[in-house]
């Protein structure tokens, strides 16, 4: 980790807890969908407060470390990124309380097929945050580029997961219903996958001082 | 307007810039829907990396100016502020992008039906980036309240249009491509307004240093 003063390294810290809870969200969505826990879903949806509160926590020291500490440089774009990443993070929090949402309703019907892709994505996706988080605070700009590569996987698992859906419905008018739910469902994670990547490409950002934000992933490899 | 240095003026004009392609970029998007344009929508998804390069030059203004400027109070918020909205502008145009994709496929097939809801919506998520941006420069607390309470009514547009096209759907399987890809516009129009609500949001706060980001509409008003 570079070298940073206390006050950065609280900020750093704050991230990081935010960032935990929002892992545990999405991974609790998603459990409540294929364990059909409605319980869990409930809890992800009365818990993302705790979220919220970090973001505008995060914010207010972001901004009193502007003011107060004028930083230059380096620290200057640190503190004005991370204000950008807990906006991204809580929507990708936004993203959980969705699928709680859609599992909550699946959970009252039949189950239409046992969960395959969707755990698989769920599991690419919070790693994403991870990685782009621990990339952010580490300034390390290789694991940031392996986030951006990761986001393809998943943009591919969602598109799986529609095509089937759709022979399914074609096939049986009755599944309509169940089947476009689980298709938002996939769609969060692909969103959530989406916030991931664009918290790695503000860390490419910040730590080249390159605009990698609207390259497509061959220009960052070659430029 | 409240009083501002040149330079502040000047990160202004940028942004109603940025706000007017957006805004283009958004009706052209449904245009080549409704009129099944596809000449339009392919000019529409080859013209985006001109908001992308107005986010990273607004950016990098934002940057210099805190460095530079080193400002206090209410200035300061107003910069970071500013580097945020353009985000979430970004991130709009990349939603009318999405619509001119779909549109390239409807406009391959037969009409599903005539389209109403969808124009409707687009007039009133247009209305609602157009509101924020003003509310943001001109520090208009009331209007950007009035942005946060048009958000339902494109919450409840979007859920009607998604109910008929579900029940098209279960009707006739034939449908189900073309309804799932105008129900996608729909939730695209619907995450367009959300983002024009987020910048409300940012700009209550902003004027008012209150936390409203994560308070539910009667909270605002009442408290």
């Amino acid at each position: 980790m570079p070298v940073r003063d206390e006050e950065l390294k609280l900020l750093n810290e704050h991230l990081l807890q935010m960032a935990g809870l929002v892992e545990r969200s999405i991974r609790d969505s998603i459990r409540s969908l294929t364990e059909r826990d409605s319980t869990l879903a409930r809890k992800v949806i009365e818990e993302d407060h705790k979220i919220n509160t970090y973001d505008v926590k995060i914010d207010e020291e972001c901004i009193r470390l502007l003011a107060l500490k004028q930083p230059m440089g380096k620290d200057l774009r640190f503190i004005t990124t991370a204000m950008k990443i807990t906006t991204d993070l809580e929507r990708i929090a936004d993203n959980a309380v969705n699928i709680a949402e859609r599992a909550l309703e699946l959970n009252e019907e039949p189950l239409l097929k046992p969960y395959i892709d969707i755990p698989r994505m769920r599991e690419i996706a919070q790693g994403m945050i991870r990685d782009a988080i621990n990339a952010f605070i580490n300034e390390d700009k290789k694991l940031a580029m392996d986030v951006i590569m990761r986001d393809d996987e998943v943009d591919d698992l969602n598109q799986m997961v529609f095509e089937e859906l759709m022979f399914i419905m074609t096939q049986d008018p009755s599944t309509v219903s169940r089947a476009i739910k689980i298709s938002f469902v996939s769609k969060y994670l692909e969103r959530i996958a989406d916030h991931a990547t664009n918290i790695a490409e503000m860390v490419v950002y910040m730590v080249e001082g390159r605009i990698i934000r609207h390259m497509v992933p061959n220009e960052i490899e070659t430029s």
